[in-house]
């Protein structure tokens, strides 16, 4: 069995090498075939997820799925229609390989050119969503790299008949090798291919946090993702009421469930008494459950707010994504940024404050891949980052961080055109100098 | 003992909050201080070195140390004074933190910046050379990085005696965190580093090949680094002569233990009759060792050539570091690709040839790091690169690939500047569009 996985994944590797030089126009061309490929084969797609679906509601009905997880998987017309213009979305975009990053003479005749390219294999697991397998395989196509797909079980059918459909219409356009693109479907594959670090050179898990922190205990490859959301909103002394009221309603309930809303949020002492009674009060008109400190709790009881709930140690590591949230009394910003790059994950943290110096304490200091002033947490995300569309959100602080769209596929490599130039010239006594100078030119042979 | 060390590595990633909002004026004192005190050190350094030379001496007697690896561990004069220029080389770099690698309008009010920003906490894990301490010491400093060392028990009081003077001369300028530096001392500490994957960003190994690979396998913390560097001239059909000459033994010779010499000489089949004999010829006059597979052998033997033996496969994967070479004939340049592609590290590749299409062939299929063409493969290095210093080499495919300098230090935060912008503005029915309009503007506050 491992072996006919290790032959596919093998087979993927040595196909990379010929997708990562393909042109834009093929791939261009191969893109269109996809988004023409699932609109002809609708009833072939619906049909095959109707079969996933009677699964999931025989499963909700035993108290084995919940109706949330199940209606995530249902794919119908409109759901196709997305996909589509998810497919033509990136075909909008520019071709993110061969782009010249940096371009250097280093002597006479010899220039060095830094160059974009793919980064090879990439592994992609996920939970139920069948929308990921257009929406990956897309930007994987586009940026040059080969794929290996693995999905969940309960969506087993669907996401069959889509990477078939997919990579049928991809493999018709003359240049793109169809092994490029290798779907997994049993369990076992999942272990196989976290093991195959040899031939993956990158992770996307995409699911629960739970799944993500499991991928990324699991395998030597590198993991692109974030295993927890963990955002804050600090309102400073100097914050606008107005502004505040908006952006902490906003960064807790605009999208509670989602990495990042905001799970904690932090007042200076100074505005507490005059702030926190409103925002704990517009808080829990939206039906939000408020856990507050000591501190905040003297303020709120002082002037007769009631329905809040006390907060345990526990509430500043958890993500709630829920409505629920922690608040806490902060003695001033460097007490907020100290609790922040204690108990965040580095994801996205929001300071409300019309002091542009503290703002630039904040933004310095807190160790976070997006820092917000004066804005919601909830702008966190690749397609309001204007990147199109998204790979995933990343807390690593290495390659990729932050919303992260098809740059997090790539890569460069140094091409150094010569002619007939030895390192001995440029060694020992009377060594000839490198020049070093930059130059304003693209790469071309 | 392990707690302590917690306490140290926690401690350092503490203070690298603070080191990386440090000033460029900072940065620079506490190098020019670091600089100044190795000079004004240099006896305490030369004894501290001169214990560890006895030691190592006493060792090479035993037979347990080569005097080649003791010859590295001297620290004389000439050694200190290639520390005190290389802290200037690293004065002389632009700072890297701060560079706004990015900024879009996303609304009105609403702007976006991708700021460069240090990575945070990096472990450096290195084997002998004591030279390693101020290099990477500076480079971290430089690039607002909290370092925690360890080096190799037979450098043990040169490294220390180097760690104190630089890290009391950093710590002396206000501002610099001397916390953020930290050296680790005994065996049980590597392990203990390689466990910290919770406060440690990024590990940089120096040493070995198997040094390096011990350290990927028994760490989730992103290594930066090689394994192996088995590089490849492939001398094709449309070769000149004379280029195909030189650059075969300057990649061989000009060096041959390091990473970036070449391991295997490739040649297309029709070049062969004319070029491989002499090619060969000159390297055995070099004395190199040549390894000739069986085509290779026929032409040579129908020369009358001999001195020359046998390959074996093994061959192809063997990284010699050594005055050895071993030869292929190959059927054509996609030959070539596939075998560098199979056996190769992605490290260095170079291609000689006078026909551009076939080198926009091997640039475009070859998956390395750094590809030459009708360029020696001992170009593939840092300094020669014009990175001014070097943190090491990567065949990483995500992050940093190739010769790495700075660059390889740090990563980036978005940084979003609002007016109280919130996200339910920009959703559901009578959403505001993004406008997404790229500006030509640096990040400032």
């Amino acid at each position: 069995m491992n072996s006919t996985i290790k032959d596919r994944v093998r087979k993927a590797k040595e196909a990379s090498i010929a997708l990562a030089a393909q042109s834009t126009d093929v791939k261009q061309k191969a893109l269109a075939a996809m988004a023409e490929a699932l609109d002809a084969n609708r009833a072939r797609i619906i049909a095959a997820n109707s079969q996933d679906m009677q699964a999931a509601e025989e499963m909700v009905r035993r108290g084995e799925m919940t109706s949330a997880l199940a209606k995530r998987l249902k794919v119908d017309d409109g759901k196709i229609d997305g996909m589509i213009a998810g497919i033509r979305d990136v075909m909008s975009l520019p071709d993110p390989v061969g782009r010249t990053l940096d371009a250097l003479e280093l002597d006479s005749g010899l220039m060095l050119y830094q160059v974009s390219c793919p980064i090879g294999l990439i592994g992609v697991i996920f939970e139920s969503r069948p929308d990921v397998v257009p929406q990956i395989l897309s930007l994987c196509l586009k940026s040059g790299n080969a794929t290996v797909f693995k999905g969940g079980s309960e969506a087993q059918n669907s996401n069959r008949a889509l990477f078939q459909v997919l990579v049928e219409a991809a493999g018709s356009i003359t240049g793109i090798p169809s092994d490029a693109f290798q779907l997994m479907e049993s369990r076992d594959d999942v272990n196989a291919i976290l093991e195959f670090d040899e031939y993956i050179d990158l992770l996307i898990p995409r699911g629960s946090n739970s799944f993500v922190r499991f991928i990324q205990d699991h395998t030597r490859i590198p993991v692109l993702g974030h295993a927890a959301g963990i955002c804050h909103v600090y309102v400073d002394e100097h914050a606008d009421p107005a502004k505040a009221s908006g952006l902490v309603l906003d960064s807790k309930i605009q999208y509670a469930a989602v990495c990042n809303a905001a799970e904690t949020l932090l007042v200076h002492q100074k505005a507490a008494a005059d702030l926190l009674p409103s925002l704990v009060r517009d808080l829990m008109d939206a039906s939000v459950e408020v856990r507050v400190d000591e501190a905040s709790a003297a303020i709120l009881a002082s002037k007769g707010l009631q329905g809040w709930k006390a907060a345990s140690e526990e509430d500043w590591d958890t993500e709630y994504n829920d409505m629920i949230i922690s608040v806490k009394v902060v003695e001033d910003v460097d007490e907020a940024i100290r609790h922040i790059n204690r108990h965040g994950s580095g994801h996205t943290d929001s300071i409300i404050t019309e002091d542009r110096g503290i703002a630039a304490r904040f933004i310095s200091l807190v160790d976070s891949s997006s820092v917000m002033v004066n804005a919601s947490t909830r702008f966190s995300d690749g397609y309001r980052y204007g990147k199109g569309a998204e790979v995933g959100i990343s807390t690593n602080k290495i390659h990729a961080r932050g919303p992260v769209g098809m740059e997090g596929l790539m890569i460069y490599k140094y091409v150094l055109l010569g002619e007939g130039h030895v390192v001995k010239d440029y060694a020992g006594a009377g060594a000839k100098a490198f020049t070093h100078v930059r130059k304003d030119e693209t790469f071309q042979i």
